[in-house]
């Protein structure tokens, strides 16, 4: 059975900040918010989380294996680092969906995302050293097949890129919905999903309702490990598998 | 009338390249992304351009103001620091849609996104600096009202998420197809499209568009002039004014 | 004859901020020091300008070609995107000791660098358009000869580096001393001097005070053009010849 | 006693890499070393450790806690984002300045560092987590007393940068000669030292040196611990104590 530590990091007060005293330059705001999720992803990535850029302004960290200690330093080197200060909510739940939602109501009972006042929380519950599994986390891989032939290299750019978003749309909707998944577009045609223990027939489900409403067809590697590090590079060679092989949905063998 | 002059980043063979020898880290994949876009994001908005990262493996940006020569700039600049290297296609219309669908040909006519060989092409048409005028640049920001309170403090921060995704999904089709414009979502609850002379009408008809199909609300500004930069911070003041005064579609007095 | 721009480039009240509310972690703020000297290296650099990091709480910055509203940019720049600010001096001189004696008076007339209110100064003479030349600047490119083969892949790489460092300390001492010129290490085993219109022999004599001081043997090339970029790419040829030819002093032809 | 890991990290066949195939703009060249500098703080930093920019195309760090797992990573994440590639020699001893000797060794045993085969080399002898205790890494922070006042707000900021810098050349000398010590410039006035097991004569022996020869007043803060970032945050705070009481040489507790 999953059991997922999800980490839900939020820019404080950034909405005001944005435009205090007046809009600040988009260029500005763009590197910011660009730079600061791929500190977290160092941060973070190299403790063997995985991070998703999101909203920018709020942030989905799959973080089993950080423990408080690890958040308050993350938050810390944030502090030092940048204009902007961030919470963090952590929660555990076989659910995805249902952690995050706790980690959510944590913030939420902070005070809003928009409070000046609200700045720098670290709470919830961490995942304890001995109740960790080999089988905690779940990561599904997703891309378009052939995305490159029948999209990138034939339509105008922003074509495709609606044809890639349209089908991520979906996908994300339905894996929330029918599947209790958190599912991140992460660049080019790919997304990945965070799933509790889901077998092959909910990927396939999950795939046909996709081509089915837009008529995206989509390919998956599932992993599942201890940790989001390894439960995605298992789903990145499960979906090397689907290329190579033409399959449509692969389990990398438990790491 | 707007004249927007558009260019298309395309990593080179950039989904190969994730892939090869074996697959990538992805904590490294997304620094390598979101940095790229970052300096992408300097070297082009510090010349009063608009970079959006898109696909992150193709970006698309508005680059009225810059020449082949600063374009070359940053073809190199990135040789120089990355494992990779970009192509620019560059075109200008008075529809941005018609500008990135030549700009998208210029590279597909020069081999597939996919193709080892086609690497740092650099082609296109350049909007010389006699044909431009104060009004090249319409940009409208919006974005979504109350999106705090309606939904960041009250939602799981995922189904916030699918509620500003599926406005932003519903908003880039419909200003595509019924307005000729590229808009893209920048963080937050923000979405910026990149627009041919639009008047009230058409922002109000998108606007109503959204509500009615995925019942998100949204208020925009629109700013014109000769660069994005300027024009983009025309539109960002006047969303000032649609949050002050409640209104849903201002447009900046031109720049 | 020379006119070099010069801007120096202050934190401010840095030194106070790294130890409040108390000292801050040294990978933090070592990583913010370095990001902000790539950052300013992007933004005067992709302008024709380069930027030295010296203390890097004090750097010191050839700015032809860059007007105040640019200086303006990078200082709202700043300010946008970390926790700390810059002040910024300019002067312009033959002499770019002068110069840089001038910028630094103009800061130190707002107050001291530890002065909690002195903050953002943006002040001094920029060199106007119509008054630059094409032989504004001139840079000499330093290194040594055969660093590699006689330090790093002999000595323990800290005696390397004492080597370098001695050779460097001599050479900025007195080129500052003997020639009013500015010299910078730059990494690796290379030095960047700014200079007044120096001749050949000004060179000579300052290689063969390193090597009879220190015993260190150096090499210099040597450019001059309108902007720092330029001065210095002529530099950077001139010293490949000095490698190809066995020569210790070359001059780019003017570009 | 103390134990200290060293890693040298060295940057592949750089040197020829920046003039191939002709001279590379200086800017990408400072962008890259300096970020590169920021990313190798950061993965070592955050797991404990220290690094110092040094050359720049040669870093010298304490790495006491990583093991070579730890190592492993960091070297594919500059694979993973950087157009260069960086060689790993690692080894263990009471004194950083053997240490280091041995480290070195490892690397030019293996090639020249402008030997274009000579890629990626990770080796040498890691500590034993056994092994391991919580004295085995001694740091000593410096700083010039009053060096804002003494000279950054009188002189021009090269002549202060001057006087810091000779104070810095002598000390780094002194310490490597008289006490097996690597010092390390880190920023503004202050000079970072990896120690074996000096008391507090050797640290007023090396302050009356760099007085007697230079006229530069040092004070230090010393700590001791089981990783650089702990001995590191002590000795801050021991400089804390010396700026607070006037004294010149302070012992952190141990931690």
């Amino acid at each position: 059975m999953t059991n997922t530590q999800v980490t839900l990091v939020q820019i404080d007060n950034y909405g005001p900040w944005t435009v205090t005293p007046e809009p600040r330059r988009e260029v500005d705001l763009q590197t910011l918010q660009s730079r600061l999720y791929a500190d977290l992803s160092q941060l973070i990535g190299n403790r063997e989380g995985y991070v998703f850029f999101t909203r920018f302004d709020n942030m989905i960290a799959v973080t089993n294996g950080l423990d408080r200690e690890a958040h308050a330093l993350v938050q810390e080197s944030v502090a030092n680092r940048y204009p902007v200060t961030v919470s963090l909510g952590v929660a555990t739940d076989p659910s995805p969906a249902t952690a995050l939602g706790d980690a959510t109501d944590l913030l939420q009972a902070a005070g809003s995302a928009q409070d000046e006042d609200r700045t720098q929380i670290l709470g919830g519950g961490f995942l304890a050293e001995e109740d960790r599994t080999d089988g905690d986390v779940q990561i599904a891989h997703f891309d378009v097949i052939d995305a490159t032939g029948k999209y990138t290299d034939r339509l105008n750019a922003f074509d495709s890129f609606i044809h890639i978003e349209q089908g991520y749309a979906e996908l994300m909707r339905h894996m929330r919905r029918a599947h209790d998944s958190l599912s991140f577009f992460v660049g080019g045609d790919n997304v990945i999903a965070v799933c509790p223990e889901l077998d092959r027939a909910a990927y396939r489900d999950a795939i046909d309702h996709v081509a089915g409403e837009v008529g995206v067809d989509l390919q998956v590697g599932v992993g599942q490990a201890r940790t989001a590090q390894d439960a995605g590079m298992g789903a990145k060679h499960a979906l090397e598998t689907c290329r190579h092989d033409g399959t449509d949905v692969e389990f990398a063998s438990r790491r």
